[in-house]
C-alpha cells in the first residue's frame, strides 16, 4: 500500500498524506447515514465530508428517494462550515447503474394530467426538480471530488458532469445510456459533458450511440483527470486531492469554484467583471496574510487555521 | 477483412455489424446523383443515407454547384423520414481540396457594385449564402457522420467541424488553408473549430499558420473520435455507428443532437431549461415504453419498429 | 543545432527556417529596453517582435511597473505596422515567478479607504487595472506565441492563457499558486485557462489545490500545442511560427485572430454574422490576389509584399 | 358605487363583473391568516387568490416575518390549481412603507464574520435571500395583479416591479427610497424598473434622487396602466381583471406569463424558439377546442369548465 | 383633403408629399396580385412598395396560403433593388381579423404524429414556420411601414409587431386575442410587443385578459406613432413617411434597420461593435459625399440619384 | 425669477434649492477651461461640475478636438472624488448642431489605406474612438444631467443618450440627423436610444427619416424627463437635480448608475446576481448608518458628511 502512496501527486508539497485508517473508514459497513436512506455520510478527514452512495445491492440505481436525499444532503453541506470539500464515491461493486427504473417508471411513463398540455405541465415540473438534484451540487459552494469504479451508466453521467473533480479506476467504464431507453438524456449531461470534454465528436458519439468510454479514453479525453489501479487506491487519492485542499483558505477555494462555473457559462470579459466585484471584498480577508506568511515562511497550508466561512 | 470489423467498438452489444455488401455499396462508380452534379447519395442500410462527395477527378473541389448542392440535399434529409442519420464521404484520392478557387472566383474577387459599400452588401449575402451549406447540416436534427480520408483542406474543414462525429483515417491530414489565400477563414471554421476541440493553442495554430495536423494529432486532439487503417475499414466503421444510431429511437437521437446544439451554445442553466421544456413532450413517446421493455428483454434496438418521424 | 531545426513542423513550406542568429538575437544581454524596466524588447526577424520578461534576478517576478509596462508595450505593437506577430519569453532560469508579493503588497494587502466599502472601491479599480495587463495582449489584433521555460506560476499562468500560441521546454512546469496565498485568481485563469484546455477536472484540480501540471501533462490536455527539448529549440521554434504568420497577409492573420477570440464568447450563429460583416470588406483587399497568385506559382508566402496594416 | 362599475373596462365582453360582496371581503379585518403574520389570504371570487400586506398599525413595513412569509406563500399559490391568479394589495392606509429598518437592522447592518470577506459572505447570502422574496412572484405562472394606494415606498417598488399588473389609486406616490438611507436599491427596483417603464432618463432620476412619483406620471410612464379614483373602486376594478383572467385557459394564461418574462430577458429569435417548444405540447390542449366552441357560439369564457392545471 | 396634407410632418423639410393620385393609387380594386391570393402589390411612388392584405369579404383573414404568401413576398421584396421601403396596410373594412381558424383548424387542432412526441415534433415545425411568416419582415432589410384601421386582432398584432413604423386611424382597436382561444401567442407578438412599447404592465393586460386597445392608448403607450383621423389621410401620411424614406440612401436606411434590430436583442457594448464593423465598410459609399454635397448645397434628398442597391 | 423655483420638484425634501448666484455661474463667458478647447468647466456647486460645450460661434459643432477632450474630461471627473455629479449643457444659441463636418471630414471621408481593406481597418478604429467619446459619460460613475436647448442635432443625440437625465426647454428639437448624409449613426443612439425611450415605432421614425422631434412628444415619449420654460429655469432645474445627487451617499449614487446600466445590458437574473455581489461589500458602508440616522432624526442628507469616494 505504501507504494500507492509514494507516487503523491503533492510529494512536492508533502503536507497532505491521507492515513490508512482514513481511507478505510471511507467505506461504510453502516449503511446509509439517517435520515437518509440511499446516503452514507462520514467525515474520514477534518473538513473533509464523505458522501457515498450506499444501495449497493442495488447497483445504487436512483430511485425516488435519492433524487430528494442528494438536495437535503448537498443543501446541508453547503450551509455548513464544518466541511469544505466533498468526496463522493458508491459503495458495492459499481459506482452506480443510473435511475432506477422500476421505481421511477410511474412518474415517468405515466404522469398525470387531463390533457397532453397538463401531462406535458407536470412532467416539466418533474424534470426541473431532478434536474436539481444534480444542479445543488453544483451550487455547492465546496468542491466536490468524485471517485467513480466499476461502471457510471446514465443518470451516472448526468452527477459527476455536475462534479468538479473526476477522477476513477482502470476498470471503469462511462456510459450515455438514455438515448437506450428512448430518451434524450434531460437531467443534465447534454448540457455539462461538452463544456466537461475537450472533444465534441467524442461528447456526439456517446450521446448518440450509447457506447461504453473506458477509463483510459475517458483520461485522455478528459473526462477524469486521474486513473487509480483500484477502489483503494483511488479512495486515497481523492482524500489526498480532497486534503489539499481543505488545507487552503476556504474564501480561496470556494471562491474559486464560485468564479470558474460563471466563466464557463459567460464570455472572459463577464467573466473578469464578476471576478473583480468578487475579489473587490473577498481579499480583504485575513486568510491572505496568513496564508502570505506561511509561505513566506515555508509553512505548510495545513498548519494555518483560518476562520470558518 | 473480417479482422477490420472484429474488434467493433459495439461488440458489448453486437448489434449492428456493417456486411461488406453494404460497405461496398458505399462507393459509386455511378457518379453524382441527379439533380446533384456533385453529390452522389445512397442508401448503404435501412434509414441510413450516405452522401458522397463525387468530383473526384477534381478533389472533390467545392464549385458553386457543390455550395447550393448541399442546402437542397440537407434540406431534402431532414424532411425525410426514411433517414435517420447520415455518412458524408468523399470519392476518389481525396476527401476534398476545398474550395474550387477557378470556379467561385468571380463570386469573391469581383463582387458587383457600384461603390465599396454595395460591392460589401453584395459579398455579406454570398459570404452569408455559403456559410449556410454547412450550417444546415447542424439545422438537420439527424446525426451526421463524416468519414474523412487523404486530405481535407480549406472548405473542408468548415464542412467537417459542422458535422457531428468526425472520423479518419491512418493518412490523412487536415489543413486550415484560408490564410494562405489572404483571408480568414469566413464559413464555419473560426467558430466551429474551438468548439470542437479542446486546445486554443492548436486551434490557433493552425487558423493563424496553415500547417498540417495529421491523423494522430486529430485524434489526441479530439478534432476526430476515431482512426482507422484505411478508408475501406473506416467506411465500415462509419457504416456501423451509423448502423447503431439508426437502430435506436429517433424521438431520442434527433432530440439528443437539438439539444447538444444548443448546450454548445448556452449557458447550463439555459441548456437545462430547454431540455425540460424539449422532453416535456418528447418523453411522452411509446419509444420509451418499446426502448425500455427492448432493453429489459435483452433485447437488440435492432428489433424495435418505431413510428417515423 | 542543425538537427534541431530540421524536423520543422513546416518542413512541407519549407518557408522559413530561422537562421542561428536569429535565434541568438533573442536573448538581451543588454537588460530591459527603456524606457521599459522589466522588459526588453528586439526584433529579431521582419515583422517580428519579441517581448522579454527581463528581471532575472527577480525570477521575472512581476512588479508595479511590469503592470503598466506591458499596457504600454502592447498598445505600442497594436499601432504599429512594422510588426505583424509577437513572440514573449522570459529571461534567466525561468519565465515567471508570477506577482511580485513584496512589490505589490501595499497595493494589495493595504488598500485605501476610509470603510470597507471605499476599500472595494479601490481594490476594484485596482483588480480591473490589473486585468487589463493581460487583456492588451488579446486586443493586441497580432497574435502573440508565449514560449515557457522552467516554472511559470502563479500571474504568469494568467499571462500565457492570454496569449494565442503556447510552447514550453520539457522541463517547464506550471502552478496556478493563487490558492496558495489566499485568493482566488483575479487577472484571468479562472476565466481563460477553462476555455484554453479541454478537461475541465483538471482546470478544477489546478485551480483548487495548486498542483504542478509538468511538461507533458500540459501537452496532453492541450495547454500547450509542443513541447521541445530546451530553451534554444523552443526559441527557434517559436521563431519559425512567428516567421509563418509574418509571412502570411496580415490582414487575413489578424482578421483570423479577432474572429477566433470573438467566436469563443459567442454562440456560433453570432460568430459567423460577425464573420460575414468582417468579410465583407476584408476580402476587398489586395492581399487575396497577390496571395492566390502566389500560392497558384507555387511561390512561397514570404516572397509577397504586403502593404502595410 | 354602481358607477363605478358601469364603465367597466370590458364591458364589451360584459363577462365579468364584480359584486360588491365580492370586493368587500377583500378587507380583511381578521388580520393575517395563521401561520402568516403579515399576510392575509382570502379568495373573494372562483380561482382569485387576494394576498393582502397585513400590518396596518406598521404601514405594512415589511419586517423579517414578511421576507419569509412571502415565499411560502407564493409557492404555496404557484402548486394549489384552485388558484389562477393572485391580487395583491395592502391593509390600511398606505400599501407599504418599505423595509421595516428597525426590525432588519440585525441582519444588514451587523452581519457577523470574522474578517471583512466572510461579513460579505454572509451579507451577499442575505441579499439573495431577501432577492427571492419577490423574484417568487415571477416565477409563479399564476398572474399577479398588485393594487397599490396611498404611499409605495423602497422596498414597496422592489415588490411591485416582479408583478405582472400594476394599479394605484390617483393619491398614490412611489418612491425609490433606497438611495436616501445610503445604498444601492439591492433586491429587484434597479434591474426591473428599467424594464418596466419606458423612460430611462425617469428611472434614473427615481433611482437617484429618491423624489417621489405621483399617481399621473405614474400613468403616463407606464409604471401603472390603470388609476383609479379611491382605493374601493382600484379593489373592484382589480378584483374585475382578475376575474377576465381567471376566466380563460389557464394553459394558455400561465404559458403567455412564463413566456412573457422569458422574451424580457432573451432576444426575440430566443424568444421565439422558446415559445415553439412551449407550444409544442401546450397546443395538445382540450382547452383550445373548447375556447374556441365557445367563441364561436358566443358564450363568455367564464361559462367554459378547465380540467385544473 | 389638402388640409390633410398641410400640416405634413415633414414639412420642414418639404421634400416629399404625396399626390392624392399616388394615394388612390394605393387601394387595389383589382384584387390580389398574381400569383398571390392574399395580397395585393403595387408601387405609388418610385421605391415605394405596398403590399396590401387583400381578402376584404374575410376581413383579411389569416389563411393558409397567406402564411406562405407572405414570406415569398418580402424575400422578393428584400433582393429587389427597385424597392427601398414597404407599406403595409388592410383592403376593405379592417386591418385584419387574425387567423382564419376555419381554413387552419386541421393544422393546428389534428396536427399528424403516431404519439404525442411526434405529434409535437410536427406542431413545432408548424410554428417555426408560421414565426418565419412575420420574422420575414424583419429580416427584410427595407423599412416597412404599417398603417392600421379598423380593428387589427390576433395574428395581425403579431404583424403589426415585426414591422418598423406603426400608424393607426382614430376608429382602430387592437386585441391580442389568442389567450381567448385557450392557446399562448406563439408567432410573435409574446416576443415582440414588449420591445416595441413603453410599459410591461400594459403589455401583460393585453396579453392575459385579451381586452381591446383603442387608438389613443395605442398612441399614448407608443404602439403606434401617429394617428389619423381616416384611412385615406393614413394612407397619405404613410406614402409621405415612406417617400422621406426612399429618398435618402438606401446604404444607410437598410444599415439603419438592420443595427436597430441588432441593438434591440444585444447591449450597448455589443450592438457599438456590430456598428463599428458594419460602418467600416459602408461608409465608403458615394452616398455619403452625394448627401453632404445635397445637404450643404440645400437640396432635397430627393434630387440625388442612388446607385442600386 | 423666484416662481420658477418655487414648484421645485424636490420641495417636498425642501434640502436643495440652488441659488440665483450658481445658476449664473454656469454660463462661462471665459470661454472654455485650458486645456480644453471645446469645453468650459466650473463648479457651481459642491460636489457638482458642470461641462459646457463651448464653441458657441460654431453652434458647439463637434470638431476633431472635442472628439479626444469629452474622453480626458470625463476621465478627469471620473477619478476625482470632488465630483459626484455632472450637468452637460451647451453655450450659445443651441445645444449642439452636431458632428463638425468640415473638421472631420478627412478621417471619415478620406480614410488612409492601400485598399478596402486597409481603408476600412483604419475607418473601424476611428469609429470605435468616436464610440468612446461617449461611452466614458456612460463609464463615468457620477451621474450626469444634461440639460439641451434650442436644437439638438446628430452627434448631439448620440452625446445625450449616454448621459443618464436628459432635461430639455420648450422651444428644444432633436433630429437624428446622420441618414440626411447618407449614413447609418454610428457612435451611439442606434443602440442607446431604443433603450432610452419606449416607443420602438418613433425610435424607427426618427432614425429613419431624420424628422424633427419636438419637446412635447420628447417629454411624452420618455426622452427627456422634464420640460422647462426657458433655459435659465432649465439650468436651475438641472442644478436642483444635481444638488439632490450631490447631497446623497457617493457610494449609493454610483452604485446606483453601475447596476442600473448594468441591469440595462442583461436579464433581470443576471441583474439580480450582480447586485448581490456589489452591495456585499457595498453595504458596509458607515454611509448607511450616517443616512439611516440622519433619515431618522429628519435631518436633510445635504448635513451629512460622507468619506470620499
Amino acid at each position: 500500500v505504501k507504494n500507492k502512496f509514494k507516487n503523491s501527486f503533492f510529494s512536492q508539497h508533502g503536507l497532505w498524506l491521507p492515513s490508512q485508517a482514513a481511507v478505510r473508514a471511507m467505506s461504510s459497513p453502516a449503511g446509509p447515514s439517517p435520515p437518509y436512506t440511499t446516503l452514507a455520510i462520514s467525515h474520514p478527514a477534518e473538513f473533509v465530508t464523505h458522501v457515498e452512495l450506499h444501495r449497493p445491492k442495488k447497483l445504487n440505481a436512483m430511485n425516488k428517494a435519492f433524487w430528494s436525499e442528494m438536495v437535503d444532503c448537498f443543501n446541508e453541506i453547503a450551509g455548513n462550515p464544518e466541511c469544505r470539500v466533498v468526496v463522493v464515491s458508491g459503495a458495492g461493486k459499481i459506482f452506480t447503474a443510473g435511475i432506477d427504473l422500476m421505481d421511477m417508471a410511474s412518474d415517468i411513463l405515466q404522469p398525470e394530467g387531463d390533457d397532453t398540455a397538463r401531462v406535458s405541465w407536470n412532467l416539466r415540473k418533474i424534470i426541473t426538480k431532478y434536474q436539481e438534484t444534480f444542479s445543488v451540487i453544483e451550487k455547492c459552494p465546496k468542491p466536490v471530488v468524485v471517485a467513480v469504479h466499476g461502471s457510471c451508466i446514465g443518470g451516472g453521467v448526468d452527477l459527476i458532469t455536475a462534479c468538479d473533480i473526476r477522477l476513477c479506476t482502470q476498470d471503469t467504464w462511462f456510459q450515455v445510456k438514455e438515448v437506450d431507453i428512448g430518451l434524450a438524456a434531460d437531467v443534465g449531461t447534454l448540457q455539462r459533458l461538452p463544456k466537461v470534454i475537450g472533444s465534441s465528436s467524442l461528447v456526439n458519439e456517446l450521446a448518440l450511440t450509447a457506447r461504453k468510454l473506458y477509463a483510459d479514453e475517458a483520461k485522455s479525453s478528459g473526462l477524469v483527470s486521474r486513473v487509480f489501479t483500484d477502489k483503494e487506491a483511488m479512495m486515497a487519492g481523492a482524500l489526498e486531492i480532497a486534503g489539499e485542499i481543505a488545507a487552503r483558505s476556504p474564501v480561496a477555494v470556494q471562491g474559486t469554484k464560485i468564479n470558474l462555473i460563471y466563466a464557463r457559462d459567460h464570455s472572459v470579459a463577464e467573466g473578469l467583471d464578476y471576478m473583480a466585484n468578487w475579489n473587490m471584498s473577498m481579499l480583504q480577508t485575513q486568510d491572505v496574510m496568513k496564508s502570505a506568511q506561511a509561505a513566506m515562511e515555508k509553512k505548510s497550508p495545513k498548519t494555518i487555521v483560518f476562520s470558518k466561512l
